[in-house]
């Protein structure tokens, strides 16, 4: 993602607190207020220019979406997306640090998380900033329900790859994995704006879900 | 593998019990006195045309390996080449079946076993029959050093996507994972004929290193 000056963004994002929450501290623990009901809440980290999370809003209106994003160049154009979309009721943006979870999530606030191509920081010593990473697995196992789920997909081998193994590692349960995602689409995938490009380019789309398991 | 008439083969089998282990029952909980040493044991369920086993045995002398294969016409392949190979004394074939394994080793007499392009049996009726299937799995558990290993190559993505989840529900820790094994090949490596043979034509080769858990 080319990180383009937009001088304008900060501005364009305040005009929307509608979608772009604001305080998002004061929601902790208590996020059907920011949705005004007690749907689930599923979350995407790292949600790019939003193609996905704003999908998956119009698809399913009984679950409330929050797409983090850290980055004010590309989340405008999740914004921008999302106005273009009617603006879906159960959708918003937050303009944080995913390592920063713990400060706006607590413990059952969350159903589900979506991590769609993170950035696989494929160096060893960068291991640490995967969003795959046990110290990041342990944040989101902070913010989610009992046996609560990730939902992952990516272009990139390597990424998976260390990404099944972590998750192992972890205690998870692994309930569904496809290393050819495209090759037996399931309806309802929703494609984010890079697994257009990639699979267009014929290169393989890797799927998993996985679960947390209380107690462990 | 086409299985093709072999009037000779029995005989010739039978000519070789430094290799064909006869009577396999009485080594039960005693594999060291069929090997005169008490090396650990590793053994192949679906051997083939034995490139792999022999391809192992001839790299690790001080482990030992079984072949087992329960088709004559396959089996006498494998034969043929462990004698072009001057017979490894660290590698033995066992024409059985792979579902019959508890008859012939109890629990801490195989510390590795090995799966190589298993047959995928695709249809969902046929899931039972697959290798990593949950009662394959048992089985291998059943004869296995406390946190043995199963080390698993394929080429077919349904039977390794399967494989993945079905270790997973059944609790086993994931310690490896290529999903493209010739795209940053082990050194160590061993060809079965199958890996030669697909990728060759370009398909990713996966393969996959799990461990079951004691106390599971």
């Amino acid at each position: 993602m080319r990180l383009r000056n937009k001088p304008w963004a900060e501005e364009f994002l305040s005009q929307h607190p509608e979608i772009v929450i604001q305080n998002p501290e004061q929601y902790k623990g208590n996020w059907q207020k920011a949705f005004g009901n007690d749907h689930p809440l599923h979350i995407e980290v790292g949600t790019g220019k939003g193609q996905f999370i704003t999908g998956m809003a119009l698809q399913n209106p009984d679950i409330n979406y929050i797409g983090i994003e850290l980055y004010t160049s590309v989340i405008v154009s999740a914004l921008e997306k999302i106005i273009d979309s009617n603006t879906p009721p159960n959708l918003r943006l937050l303009k944080v640090n995913g390592a920063d979870l713990e400060k706006y999530f607590q413990k059952n606030d969350v159903s589900r998380v979506y991590l769609n191509f993170s950035d696989p920081w494929p160096k060893t010593r960068h291991a640490k900033r995967r969003l795959t990473h046990e110290g990041f697995l342990k944040l989101y196992e902070s913010i989610l329900i009992d046996n609560g789920e990730i939902h992952f997909k990516t272009d990139n081998r390597g990424l998976f790859e260390y990404s099944l193994i972590s998750m192992s590692e972890y205690g998870m349960l692994l309930k569904y994995v496809s290393l050819d995602l495209h090759a037996n689409m399931p309806e309802d995938n929703i494609m984010t704006e890079y697994e257009e490009k990639f699979s267009a380019k014929g290169q393989p789309i890797y799927r998993l879900e996985s679960q947390f398991i209380s107690g462990k």
